[in-house]
């Protein structure tokens, strides 16, 4: 999508560690206009298939998941990272570890919010190694709803995630990839 | 607001110890039809005050914020809760205590993103002892932002915070009021 791309490149900023940050338009403030214009584009990769809800995991993925919601007049649904490892009967879980913080937090969904049958476009800012996704494709494997694919704002196609899961089949969509990055640039695919 | 007044009495769940579950469309599961009509309602609210940010705090405050930006035409901006104390000096801060959770979280804001000049709508999901609202208005003091209004989900009146709020000259509109509570029905002001 080009006019992300070019968000990107003007207003990204690379950090040493191979860290991007997006906070001007995605992360901290947001942008939503171009939120919205990012759904549009989902919507018309996705169209068809018929998504009846889009999931995503808090805090980061919020913005994109109700602006998706909107466009596909479905419910969004967000798994909640737990505080406790007490996890309770009602809820679906996954662990999912964050390279960036350097922790492993538990992410739950009330089995109420995704049921068998659901058609699912999960989102997400960021798609690094895939650890999120393969928590959201989990809960919903234990839901028995089908992941129709997935639908990224900004993949690091080399940190791998990405290709991993479309090698297992599953579809994924980034509206923004990044081929590789230095400590002071980047290069768009 | 007559939809989500409606949408509060048939889907809210009163739990004991005075909290309001409303998981099925406003904090876990999102109904986005819904989020864009409440936005709608504060864009009738506030419009012509200038209005050009729109802040809020994470996580669940971000899906109203990012539909209120949108209907305003303006950026949003979340307030982050900081993982360490140390605060830097490129971030204005607050602190934020949780009487559900019972903690207290510092919340940031980058300087970069609330300027002196801005005209600040905040938003949120819930406003009970009025604890979110003062930190984000303390931010906005810190920037030289002007608080043109607050711009509320659901107020739970009996608690307090907003009422306080108002008697210091601050506008808070509340879609939703609540009257009181009891361990299994509420009443709507």
């Amino acid at each position: 999508m080009k006019e992300l791309e070019q968000k990107v490149l003007k207003d990204g900023k690379v950090l040493p560690g191979g860290v991007l940050k997006v906070d001007s338009f995605l992360n901290h403030q947001i942008d939503p206009q171009i939120l919205m214009a990012m759904a549009n584009e989902l919507k018309r990769l996705y169209d068809g298939y018929g998504i009846n809800k889009v999931m995503t995991v808090e805090a980061s993925g919020i913005a994109i998941a109700v602006f998706a919601a909107y466009v596909f007049n479905c419910r969004a649904v967000f798994a909640k990272k737990s505080k406790t490892s007490n996890i309770s009967d009602d809820v679906y879980s996954a662990e999912v570890r964050s390279f960036t913080h350097g922790n492993t937090n538990t992410v739950v969904c009330s089995k109420e919010y995704l049921c068998k049958g659901d058609k699912v476009l999960i989102v997400d800012d960021f798609l690094a190694h895939g650890e999120a996704l393969r928590g959201l494709i989990s809960i919903c494997e234990q839901a028995g709803a089908e992941v129709v694919g997935c639908g990224i704002a900004i993949e690091k196609v080399f940190q791998g995630g990405g290709n991993e899961l479309r090698e297992k089949g599953i579809r994924v969509e980034s509206l923004c990839k990044i081929a590789s990055m230095s400590d002071t640039s980047l290069e768009i695919c």
